[in-house]
């Protein structure tokens, strides 16, 4: 389906929901975005967990943010329960206002939802030439060192940072040792998932996709990526008051109430220190680029390269709806 | 030998090498307890060479650090090739007090050198009740992701808050399979490294200490441990004014000048969102230590956990100084 009709039906889903039609709006791009860097994990396939979480009333359509000022640079979002991009969306922009006026922005955001890919507000930074960390914690998918049950969620570490080109740079990376949303797809279709990435529920290593659903998922690099998980948790939940030690609900199975998801943004301005960061960046980026390659890799790219090319090919290209998605699509319409 | 009688000793030789009687006192302090806290390979057996460097006149004994305080927030200090221990007391408390005033407490640090372990600032922060990052870059030993060539330090990424106890919470990973100290240590007694965690200089996989130090170390979890190394090379150097980008010299191997490391301190208060920082972060903890455990675990830590213990049980106890420091520290008196 075309982009733009695609994001039209989109839209209207949301404003069935409940959803105002600005709000309906920012849900809708953050959907498409998903599919556009080639991300469906977090894209439609999510469209009808979203809507069945506002039916159920564990996502408010009408929400009441409350925005609250600390200082010039700080300042506290209560997202009452929103669905997460809109609490994201209005989060980032007064980072980017807060990072303009004083060099810093830190935005803290509480009772908000899952907010879909966190490199889509990062770029929202990068584009306003700022340095950008996003933090969003999640519900229980990996366990933590020494542990057999999960309690941290796949908690990505969101960096970014302007380029002396338009192709920002962004690293946006869970740190687990595969994306939940893989895992799932690999258990719809059946497919095996790599050795080493997940445990059963015994605590046994596992390359059966249903038995890591029902057991656990590890942390790269054991410790240190337990570690990183856990700090990820401390920023998003501990510090905003959102919830944290794996009291996030999943959107998919739990329903009981709203899943208090916290994020953390973080934004500077890039010349606190020099006048030259363009120059300083490009050349950082072209000495990494110019070294010597492994055999088979044609070129070193950069965090957040090949999502930006992903987009800009698809950008103009239909968008491929699997059978589920469509039918999905059908019935929110009615 | 005894511990305030070893730190009176390595102050001695700081003192005589040129630096200040605090100056040299802050390095003594931070050798030391790198042997307390168990990373030796940040200890005494760097005492030469830092002592070789300032002979060589690439670190400066008797630095003059301009402090330029940018807006109550941010603070730029040039460390004027001081050595790195020093630039990094001053950054620290210098972001504590910016912290304590406003709520954030960014310090950038350009001209400095390798400032030993991340974590023994984080601490100072800590201990101050605030919520820290350090970042530093350090010369070339991970490739990035697809290269064939080292360019990025083991780069740590360090992050601390406190606790509801008195032992903080202190992650501070590097971003490499493993330690460089370690692989030193491993070529030096001619031991064996694991599978998996360098390269040699034609990019094949080693287990050979030495070949792995004329080759390239590798970062956790490919491209995102390499992402993540990019990321904390852009934010010490980059930012700062500070060398990047593979051009912070090895400090045992290259005296053709200073190595201009940068650091950056990032420190904020905990109740910034939030009145029960503690009973939340107490909630936190105890949620993963009561979690279920892999068989052979008797208990989940925290990161920082093990070094704090390790540091307690050292602290009354006779330091252990092999014969290769023993030797330097005679020759280092004379």
């Amino acid at each position: 389906m075309k982009r733009i009709k695609l994001n039209k039906i989109i839209k209207k889903i949301f404003f069935k929901h409940g959803l105002s039609n600005n709000h309906a709006s920012i849900c809708a791009s953050a959907l498409i975005n998903a599919e556009l860097v080639g991300a469906p994990t977090h894209g439609l396939s999510r469209l009808k967990m979203y809507c069945d979480r506002i039916k159920k009333k564990v996502i408010n359509p009408k929400p009441k943010i409350k925005i609250k000022k600390i200082s010039s640079s700080i300042t506290q979002i209560d997202a009452n329960n929103s669905i997460g991009f809109v609490a994201a969306d209005i989060g980032i922009k007064q980072a980017i206002i807060n990072a303009k006026k004083t060099g810093l922005g830190l935005v803290g955001i509480k009772n908000s939802g899952h907010y879909g890919l966190s490199g889509y507000y990062a770029e929202q930074a990068v584009k306003k030439n700022l340095i950008v960390f996003c933090f969003t914690n999640a519900p229980p998918a990996i366990a933590p060192h020494g542990a057999r049950k999960s309690l941290f969620g796949t908690n990505p570490i969101c960096f970014g940072t302007p380029t002396s080109s338009k192709v920002p740079f962004i690293l946006d990376t869970s740190v687990s040792m595969i994306n939940r949303g893989k895992i799932r797809v690999a258990a719809k279709i059946g497919k095996k998932i790599p050795k080493g990435v997940a445990l059963d529920k015994n605590g046994q290593p596992t390359i059966d996709a249903k038995k890591a659903l029902d057991g656990v998922q590890l942390p790269i690099a054991g410790f240190r990526g337990s570690g990183l998980a856990w700090m990820v948790d401390i920023l998003s939940g501990v510090i905003t008051g959102g919830n944290h030690g794996g009291k996030v609900k999943d959107p998919f199975d739990d329903f009981t109430g709203p899943q208090n998801v916290g994020h953390l943004f973080f934004v500077m301005k890039t010349n606190l220190f020099i006048n030259d960061y363009r120059k300083r960046i490009k050349e950082n980026i072209l000495r990494v680029k110019n070294l010597p390659k492994l055999k088979g890799v044609k070129d070193i790219l950069y965090p957040g390269e090949s999502k930006y090319l992903r987009h800009k090919s698809n950008n103009n290209k239909k968008i491929k709806i699997s059978t589920i998605v469509e039918n999905d699509i059908k019935k929110l319409l009615i």
